[in-house]
């Protein structure tokens, strides 16, 4: 797909057809991922990869705004690894940077995903206790954004956001 | 260009040929910037769009990273609108996110581009107020990163930053 395309018509999708991802499928979206630029080139990323039926499913007991987990083949959890970084407070543009990308790749290869946000929630909430214990992070890193992804079974309209109002020549 | 294949060729570029580029062309990028998704569909990006030659020159004055902009025939400064948001934590990454697209969208159409980081620097630090003061912006309204823009002058190896390392399957 061509590039600018992909970037044009991508649409969160949340539903998703029975059918596994391969293994091979899923490096194309890391490797999209881990391409992403970054602040002095720190890479502060780090993905988990669930594709635990069981795990999946659990999701939404402690992420209410994923519960398309459940029906999903897989799920990333894109965390930044915040313990030695040389540009600290970039780690979240960082992550983002690749959760994007990540989400243009499976656009483009056929996929659909959808990107649920986790930091910068209170460290107490539940879905950053959740994520922490569920897939055993270490002190340290921190759940970013979960993206749930699968073949869609759905195909949500297309949508033109671009707005002139948000543009300025020069200054504000 | 193929999404991938631009999502893997992309990199930095920071030197540029002395070529303008033209609106429909910048037209573009912030169309595929406003494609990106963000919190709630918030959008929470403004864009100042700089081809004013004397501005483009002393921004390395206040911004010794963004030294290319004396030599760029444009350059983008995304901003957040934090005065009226409805997930207020997460605009970084919708903002995050809408620059990511412009650069995969500047290399798909044969530009380079570079990100240079300003947020979360010190509101006191003087890239902030630099680009505050430079660009006219109103309280609130706060610039996450400077974006060099131009025809490239220059073609970086390619890198492959795939890492095994950082992927963990289901648990760290």
């Amino acid at each position: 797909m061509d590039a600018l395309e992909a970037i044009q018509t991508r649409r969160s999708v949340r539903k998703y057809e029975k059918k596994e991802i391969n293994d091979e499928i899923v490096e194309k979206l890391l490797s999209a991922a881990m391409s992403a630029p970054s602040a002095v080139n720190q890479q502060s990323w780090e993905f988990i990869v669930i594709k635990d039926r069981e795990m999946l499913d659990a999701i939404p007991t402690f992420s209410p705004f994923a519960r398309m987990a459940a029906h999903a083949p897989l799920g990333i959890l894109i965390c930044g690894d915040t313990r030695n970084l040389i540009a600290p407070g970039f780690w979240v543009q960082d992550c983002s940077a690749a959760t994007q990308n990540l989400l243009i790749a499976a656009h483009a290869l056929g996929l659909g995903a959808v990107w649920t946000g986790v930091y910068p929630m209170d460290p107490m909430d539940r879905r950053v206790i959740g994520f922490t214990k569920h897939c055993q992070l270490p002190e340290g890193v921190v759940p970013l954004a979960f993206v749930a992804v699968g073949y869609p079974a759905e195909t949500p309209p297309k949508q033109n956001r671009f707005d002139p109002r948000r543009i300025h020549t020069n200054v504000w």
